[in-house]
């Protein structure tokens, strides 16, 4: 078999087993759900052994401590992948939900219901153990998977995948075998065959760093559900309290730097900017935040402070370093965003609610906070909970993506014999 | 300037107007959209003029009188577009509805509200009157419009642009001008220019024939909303009222057979296949439907029946065809709607309730009836007041797409200085 066929025949497996899905009952996907996890407990040993293989691989291409890091399963890390799947069979069942219902004149009911989205591709880097978390999400909400990790990682991904699979048939459900499959293969030229495979995929769900993103944007003929990167901005308006302002821009920038909810630029009106930048500047600082400034800011702030080039703006510098720029006020503020931001999480900090309305409509963003941390933006945090990552698209779901956000839906009639006159 | 260049700026004009359109109050889009419909009807001379030019360029390519007939804008259409635009202007806004409110046990406030999508490329054929239909219901959800019709109806087109945008200026609303544009060429080249924007389109819409719109899926790196076609089954289960069948197999096929949303394949079940299938030939004989029949159906039918080929349960007659087949059961009829159908509309005539629910949640379809024709799949049946299309896409909106469906989402978060501990 050619690549192509092997990567048509994949899909068409996908497809089918998602056509078989949606008539497992919520109690016996839990089930298999509670069988994967006890599987992948009872034979860590056989997920040890495929990890050591990919180690030993990883170790030979050379892979940097931190990527080793990532790629190893540990007794922890294996209890975390099943005690994830648990969570997931205890989360309430997002398929079916009555999203509207209207009785037509005509005599036509109508109802529009939550169904799966059918064959997914995930793709993702190191972490084998969202092999596990991204293939029990997609079941529990009626969705086969397709599951391609980084290649360091295949005999991890496929020990994992293949232990669900087994206990998922080993149940008295009727789980589809091929309901949760991994890409057989490393080649790269497998991620544009099966995502040009449009009748068989309906969604491709990227995860990892923005280079892969954007390839994987760049070469699919199915829809993608992704987020770049996150270039949050926090606003601090004219109308701020300053003690709040200072502990969410703290927050912001410093509560975990290297996620994509981390604040990445600072935008300060410029009728506060004098006070306010100053005591930024000494808190950010403190926690050791190296700030890049606009010629406003550093008018304020000395010409110690690096001055920010064009590129700044853009950046998602993941670190303790931080854009300042200041700002003739809330229009300015929302059209930086709209230009500069990635669409994630941006923030206003303001006493004056007129301000924050304003701010909350015309910021075009998946998530925009009145006087609160872009840390928020999470899954757990929005009561998912688990996410399988955030969209900054707006086809789909948008913002964090739990189970309700692995869903479409489809319009159900019903008629007593009803024909249109 | 380069076709490339012209379509950036075109986009990114779209993409700022974009941002400008949700600062508008719904009594401010209304005026416009009424300013706009009294413009048409007022300059009606002046679309007529340039669609004089349209219909001679027409003629000289040779066009068929049916398609000259629909580029033609006669005064009933003038009327009809601005009567449109009323209607639109009469529809309550889509914009601000909540669709989910949840206050978390950290006290953050969460609401998930409906927002304009952004930037949409509408691509059309022939009829010019979609360029007011699809501009007004694009704005009044928020959106920005580049609309793209047949290279015969250019001048039609931008006349009709033209008067609604001159006309929205001058209300005293903030009518953002490049909210509705008309792609200024008719170069081919110039749709995948536009539709590689990434960062500028947010959505893609093309309306027309099967062979356009696989061309614009197959060009686009921006999210397409479409279907391909309509090959919608209706399956006559064994415990089916016959005269309530008969009545739903004709009215299905023969009320508007040149419609997407007609029967195209009509499926028996074998046990009552001997009695049923008689009378329904008969009775769509008499509507002169030719049928295009299995084995199975032959054989009760009679060898005068012309057989289907495989390429037929595949084919969107659009015509007084059908396609018949006898199936041994309700599992074969769901397999063969989703290995044969298109995902638009299909049918279970049955009086047995349990048969309707497995039937409506394994056809993996946007709409599925139970004891109604498919003619029932509409914006205006559904009670969308208009419809910008139907899509049978599972990201995004699915079934008919009126103003909601011309929506995203965004969630709003309000703290009060709230951090992540």
């Amino acid at each position: 078999m050619s690549l192509k066929e092997e990567m048509m025949e994949l899909a068409r497996q996908s497809k089918q087993a998602s056509r078989l899905l949606p008539r497992m009952s919520t109690d016996d996907k839990n089930a298999c759900l509670n069988a994967m996890a006890d599987a992948i407990v009872e034979n860590a040993a056989v997920i040890k052994e495929a990890n050591a293989k990919d180690m030993e691989t990883g170790r030979g291409m050379g892979l940097s401590d931190a990527m080793l890091d990532r790629l190893l399963l540990s007794d922890e890390r294996i209890n975390g992948m099943a005690n994830g799947l648990c969570e997931v069979a205890d989360l309430p069942d997002p398929l079916g939900e009555i999203l509207d219902e209207r009785k037509r004149p005509t005599g036509l009911m109508l109802r529009k219901v939550s169904t799966p989205i059918g064959a997914i591709v995930i793709i993702y880097e190191s972490r084998p153990n969202v092999t596990a978390d991204a293939a029990g999400l997609c079941f529990k909400s009626g969705n086969s998977t397709i599951l391609r990790g980084g290649k360091e990682a295949l005999n991890s991904n496929q020990a994992i995948a293949c232990l669900m699979v087994e206990a998922g048939l080993n149940t008295s459900a009727d789980f589809p075998e091929h309901a949760i499959q991994v890409v057989p293969t490393t080649e790269r030229a497998a991620i544009p065959e099966l995502l040009s495979q449009i009748d068989l995929i309906d969604l491709c769900i990227p995860r990892g760093g923005e280079g892969l993103i954007r390839a994987v944007a760049e070469c699919s003929r199915v829809p993608v559900i992704k987020h770049y990167k996150g270039i949050c901005c926090v606003y601090i308006d004219g109308k701020a309290d300053f003690d709040m302002a200072l502990e969410i821009v703290v927050n912001s920038k410093t509560h975990r730097p290297g996620v994509c909810n981390a604040m990445e630029t600072l935008l300060v009106d410029e009728s506060i900017a004098p006070e306010f930048l100053q005591r930024a500047a000494r808190a950010l600082s403190n926690k050791g935040v190296e700030l890049r400034a606009d010629e406003g800011a550093r008018t304020i702030l000395g010409d110690n402070c690096k001055p920010a080039t064009a590129e700044d703006w853009d950046t998602e510098y993941l670190d303790l370093i931080c854009a300042v720029r200041v700002v003739g006020g809330l229009e300015e503020a929302i059209e930086h965003i709209n230009e500069h931001g990635s669409g994630h999480t941006d923030v206003i900090v303001t006493d004056d609610e007129a301000a924050a309305a304003r701010f909350q409509n015309e910021v075009d963003s998946s998530t925009v906070f009145w006087n609160a941390s872009t840390r928020f933006t999470d899954g757990g945090q929005f009561g998912m909970g688990a996410e399988i990552g955030i969209s900054t698209d707006k086809i789909g779901a948008r913002g964090p993506m739990g189970l309700a956000e692995l869903t479409s839906y489809k319009w159900l009639g019903m008629g007593d014999g009803l024909i249109r006159e």
